[in-house]
């Protein structure tokens, strides 16, 4: 989400493209961002409505046309994008530099792998720059603090699904042996991929259990499926619910002037570290009226 | 599910008719809201079978009738309500005046779109009258404890949802470049629908991956799936714990005018902590009237 | 669970045959219902065996026999009960009379409605004495937190219900004006039936959307529903936390020795009511030791 | 996971061999087990690949030598590893010396029982190892963490999974009386298994109800088990959030020698309410120490 702010240019034509393209805050800037979402939605709807039969048979042409039009527009943008940056390498390497160049290439890569060229919905991620350009920083705020409780408990998710794919992997076997190959579990891969469809809940029914032994089996993993989600839930909720409660007491900027710590408690009245007295903190109403950054 | 109550009008026949219709007080009120609502609920199930065919094929005129006849008292109903109100223009764009609109139009829009006539259905809304019917206002309470722990959250799960869409049309596409039109995928469109039926764990079984790549991918999503709907959870649970805790038994600000400490119990009548007799806690019913509305 | 727990008779063969059926502290009591869990079971069994095809036709006589044999044993049980209890009337119509009676009524039943034998399999809920019997208090305790915490979140979970039920009638009448009956949506309770399936996440795939509009409609059904199972889990997650959190911070026990309330915070040293001095709270090892009962 | 750590034997090549295979710490040894990892997952392969018909028809005489190349050298490292223990039997009682064993076995059942070699995939547990093998301690600690909430809520679960087991038996058996055998409802463990798709929100959709009173009971179930999947989430979240609370980063018990308050930060120097500096915290690894393992 943290994409690439690179230092403006100083002078010239470049200056001017580059706050246009790159700041939202100018008028000329908002504009451009604006039209760039307008086009990347359009180019979503053209690409997925090539792809039904019966409208690539009417207008297949004119979405043919639209496509390319949008790909040449995308990569004009991401030339000038390049051209006008101080630092064009380290834009390019940056998340959203790297989103625009994948929005261009495969209508370019279509040209030798024809199916490839359905991937330019990967163009999507360029919505990204959405919350940007709308501006709004709440909303990006939230979003950086369900990231931070994802982040908070990656080890205990990771050590979830460690677990899940040894089950998984184990079910898989185990009903590979008991329901057999006549029963439609083809293979230990086949069996693996029921055995996920099965424990996460999904259950398409294109492979089921035939068999008594299966049945029963089958039975033991859905009740086990229905159980664990609690673990990733309960993970999650924990740190949301403590992340909630942190913000809640303490005052992430209340600032220590004597040891320019941050982060003291509301009701502290010396700095814990340096034993230096602490201003009042600022009252409720205004604080959060600084809040947004 | 605030609801429009006007101000009463003050003489005659329409303050009569406006008692008994608006005012839930009155013994005529009361008898008058349960007979609505005894008609509300024949008519939903008159237009429910109705939709059977075997039913319609053997008692069709009589349920006809009836549906007319449901729908000429609710329209009598509808104009006798605004011409006993002050401001009839108030109430037809408040939230039941809308409804009760809305659960009269479609049998007479079935007059020219045939198929229009089976969304008197929506009628069903009018039972949210319920609630102001049969006096229960601990659950309009709860209601609007959970509404609000949902308004609270709504931000992040919007942000939620934004990213599910992402990766609902991402894994969509995906899915349609893997897996292809002969194997069910035949559009992104109809992908995107797979992602979703997928993701949220449903899993109709209407079109499933035959392709090993498209089951392994399948199987990503579906653990992906599995896990992320503890995002929505843990930012609700958390919500719904942090506004109990609030509201609950203790009250943050009662302080002690002895010791100055403060989060004594609602009921204490001494401070914990220094034994000092307490002044009575704010009387609960002006504590919720203070809240902003 | 609160079984009825009859005031012993006072003499003779019906007190001796009193404690042995009723009471689990003796040794022939302890024996008794050990027995009668084994016949449970047994019972059990014998009607879901006798409900395969190919075992009834190949041991059908023995599985009729058996079944007969339990359901005479119960029966005598059942009128032993009776007699040896002093008010035969109130045990008649205690949870557990209730439950000893429905147990034996379904095979009598069968000799008219032949199908209604099955329902035998209603003894199952005998086994629901399974926890005095095996001596489980602390499941009991367990069991009995559990059940306060749904009881103390029931107005919330049937605000839920209701907008649950509200959502799924409007849902399904809608798919069924717009998927029609040409597509498996035959009927609009067939259609509510579906969005049940739906919004649940079941997805049993016997009735699917065919048209594009009903499968866009379709996915914002499961996203929905999807959604929304958030708010169950948050109230009851939320209400389970607070009756943890409760145990966890006061003292259920801590008892002011001048006005005898109980309940106060381990952190108080006065009482909140009468403002006496408390003694030192119990150390918290202590009273881990002391709290099961 | 606390698998089987000897007391090393004193000297000579066993002492040798024992360093390199059961520690992990010495350059040989975190070789040895890296290549152990290597060969477990190069042989989960074999045995999937196997059972693909279609690579075994191509394959089929590579992968059976592959097997029984991994089984003979699995063989030789279990024997090795009796051999240089100090305790043998112990470490072939201990967990990881059963899995070492069974990981083995398999191949060699399969030369009585056909189908039984399938299950080699067992040595997959062998992976457990890796948490040891990569150094995660982290990880390790978490995987503790997650299990002592588990274990702390196993009782809550035991009684939910009781209550589930019920339900599934009285709905199967009353779905059986509804629908009977013509709908696919074919026997009473059968119309169980069906309550188990159901409830658990799985819904393959290879069993479904077809008559109107089926479908009610049916949605009623569906939305039971939408509902109850609330318990278990609650009660792992609940336990979860109350470790991660206790483990947190304030040491409730902290105390200011100078003013008595409690509650201080671990990082905190000064009392944050007096500016009297604060004794050391007891060290993290202390107080996880004294934690009753």
């Amino acid at each position: 989400m943290t994409g690439y702010r690179p230092t403006p240019p100083e002078t010239g034509w470049r200056k001017r493209l580059y706050t246009i393209i790159f700041e939202a805050d100018t008028r000329a800037g908002r504009r451009f961002d604006q039209l760039l979402l307008i086009a990347i939605v359009a180019s979503l709807l053209t690409v997925m409505l090539e792809s039904v039969a019966s409208i690539r048979a009417s207008h297949g042409t004119l979405l043919f046309v639209l496509d390319w039009a949008f790909t040449l527009l995308f990569t004009a943008e991401y030339v000038v994008r390049l051209l006008c940056v101080p630092r064009p390498l380290r834009y390019a390497r940056s998340l959203f530099g790297i989103i625009d160049l994948l929005s261009i290439l495969p209508l370019y890569i279509g040209l030798v792998v024809p199916e490839g060229r359905f991937l330019t919905d990967i163009r999507i991620l360029r919505l990204l720059r959405m919350f940007r350009v709308l501006n709004m920083p709440r909303y990006l705020d939230e979003a950086r603090e369900l990231r931070s409780a994802m982040l908070a408990s990656r080890r205990k998710i990771m050590v979830f699904l460690f677990s899940v794919v040894l089950m998984v992997i184990l079910l898989g076997t185990l009903m590979y042996v008991v329901e057999g190959e006549e029963n439609g579990f083809t293979s230990i891969p086949v069996s693996i991929y029921w055995a996920v469809v099965t424990l996460t809940t999904v259950g398409f029914g294109d492979i089921t259990p035939k068999t008594p032994l299966g049945q029963m089996l089958a039975s033991v993993v859905m009740i086990l499926g229905y159980g664990i989600i609690a673990v990733p839930t309960g993970i999650v909720t924990a740190e949301i619910a403590r992340s909630t409660r942190v913000v809640g007491q303490r005052s992430a900027t209340r600032l220590c002037p004597h040891c320019f710590t941050e982060g003291h408690d509301l009701d502290a009245r010396y700095c814990k570290f340096c034993s230096g007295p602490l201003p009042d903190p600022v009252a409720d109403e205004e604080r959060t009226e600084e809040k947004p950054s």
